[in-house]
């Protein structure tokens, strides 16, 4: 399916997965590792981009909510709102952390600190 | 994230991708090669369902809408309300037949063969 993985509408979940993340100062943030689905609504909940790290040893993860990530065409990748020490100050999770998947005041301190709408209300 | 791929609420496309799929008889049918996602409105509009073939080759795929597959704990699979005659007049695609992602009429064929409402009308 090689070139069957994205159209102008659709993109394959697995394409999504690797491509880089910028802000709009072209700065590289970091990667998709893996996206993660609401699976009443089947809306994509967050993209988890990994940064840091070598072979995974060290690596943490940002959850971002889908409706932060813009795809630029030119970049070649998502473009977020947000300085490198805007992300610095954000969620994180990895190793000992791990991420609270379906705890809303953790999921709510998320969007709120994205001033992204929360997925579940829509 | 071995056990941070998946809560009640939320599941990576990691893995989603791999799982059986079972009709309601638990028949295996195939498994999920790949999910599509709408790139507007973040939400997932195929799971691409792979059966047949041998290492990838005479392997075939059915694009399933989303909401046609449900998940079932007890058969730690998904399962869709079709008998596998029913599948064998499933639209598919591979090798020299590619999917034709984003036309709308191919789309609508698919969405109306398993009577599934369509995702841009969402």
């Amino acid at each position: 399916m090689e070139k069957l993985d994205e159209t102008a509408s659709l993109i394959s979940s697995g394409k999504v997965m690797g491509t880089g993340v910028y802000n709009t100062a072209g700065d590289s943030l970091g990667e998709i590792h893996d996206v993660m689905i609401d699976k009443q609504s089947g809306r994509i909940a967050y993209a988890v981009m990994s940064f840091g790290g070598f072979l995974g040893i060290g690596e943490r993860y940002h959850p971002l909510p889908w409706v932060t990530l813009k795809y630029d065409t030119r970049q070649g990748g998502y473009v977020v709102g947000l300085t490198r020490e805007q992300l610095q100050g954000a969620p994180t999770f990895g190793g000992q952390e791990p991420p609270a998947w379906g705890d809303r005041a953790y999921e709510r301190r998320i969007h709120d600190y994205y001033s992204a709408p929360p997925y579940w209300g829509l």
